[in-house]
């Protein structure tokens, strides 16, 4: 592990990589614990506590979540597998008059599922274990929402993979503060710095030592971008309660 | 500091408490540069990078900022205020033929700014310093767009104001596992656990040091849930490039 010069806390989070390889060494019960009490001590909009975590530990059920997820053979064999999800239900169980399916509710049971998930993925690494988000869960969103029973109101917006690293994966170089960072006001794009970091993306890419590829940034992220993605998702969402008025 | 059993992060994450008092003290350049560090270190979907943070340093700007996000004065004393923006302009920019406006690509540029951000103020607190998530900001996002300038396709999310805290409120007690952390499927909420918890948050309202109500926790989020929400958010959201389609 690179030392850098802070504390730990900020130690963990600069050598964050992404994990897809585990031992088969179960995660303690203690260690399930601190993750998901870290994930919950994270600020929620307004108090109103919109998320749920469905952790799955049947592996027949994973397995069927791994293939309905693109496939990825990593979320079958990881110890730990978390579904976050957006969750109004609780809510309007408690008061049945809610007026639910705005855009702005939307946004705030995804925007809390990303915070509290990202307390559980640096409190894990803390732990020096290693995981990987699983956006792919949307690929197969209707079918994962079935096999979950998730009632109307609640949807799963990606899961969380985890256990005991069996791989240490390089760090990947974040785009430069000079394009990320801005000051008072947005700021255009510099065509010099994307261009270097586009040269030091393509070696990072040649050079790794799985999935090597002769791509740079822009390259690798055009095919995400060129076309329509997960078109399904209004469908979906709708159908769950959320209008999106 | 309440001390837990694990490790210095977990120990941080499980001692939040949201801060709205600062002192005077700048936050150093060193720390910032650590935050931004920490935050950038985040995952990304499909490595993307669709976020960008605009922190506001302008005094005047600051204060536009507190009064649109529904008059808080915190905001505007807060030594530091950063707006954390979903930013598909970039990419864009890169490939000007991305497909854009799937609600998924919103869904995706809301979960990265939280994920991203939940980084931000974790590092921010492991350096004792304290800090208060500001949803506030879509109160007056149009105001807001227009004062950073934003382009198409980038809007703001939320900000995070933060600081030295002059002020150490209580933990607030989150719901417990039994009802937010579920196993293999969807189960409804306990009415024994909601109650008990009630209970216990009507004490904590009414015994905390500023702001004491009686209320518990139902009847607090009614306030939120009774009435319509940002009812332009779908209007403005459209507007700045995502149909949803």
């Amino acid at each position: 592990m690179e030392k850098y010069s802070r504390n730990p806390t900020i130690d963990t989070m600069l050598n964050h990589a992404s994990c897809r390889k585990f031992t088969d060494e179960k995660v303690s019960d203690e260690d399930i614990a601190a993750i998901f009490r870290a994930a919950q001590s994270a600020s929620t909009s307004c108090f109103l506590q919109v998320t749920s975590i469905i952790r799955i530990t049947e592996q027949a059920l994973k397995e069927k979540i791994a293939v309905l997820a693109g496939n990825q053979k990593h979320v079958a064999q990881a110890p730990e597998l978390w579904i976050f999800c957006a969750d109004y239900h609780r809510n309007q169980v408690e008061f049945p008059e809610s007026d639910l399916g705005w855009n702005e509710q939307f946004l705030v049971g995804i925007q809390d599922a990303g915070i509290m998930a990202q307390n559980a993925f640096a409190a894990l690494e803390s732990l020096g274990l290693g995981g990987c988000y699983i956006g792919g869960i949307r690929n197969g969103i209707q079918e994962i929402d079935r096999l979950l029973a998730l009632p109307k109101n609640v949807f799963p917006v990606f899961g969380l993979a985890f256990g005991h690293p069996a791989e240490h994966a390089g760090l990947k170089p974040r785009m430069p503060a000079a394009v990320t960072f801005m000051e008072n006001s947005y700021r255009e794009p510099d065509p010099e710095v994307m261009k270097r970091y586009n040269e030091l993306m393509r070696k990072y890419y040649e050079s790794r030592s799985s999935n090597a590829k002769n791509v740079d940034w822009t390259e690798n992220m055009i095919g995400y971008m060129k076309k329509e993605r997960r078109t399904y998702m209004k469908d979906y969402v709708q159908g769950k309660g959320w209008d999106l008025k």
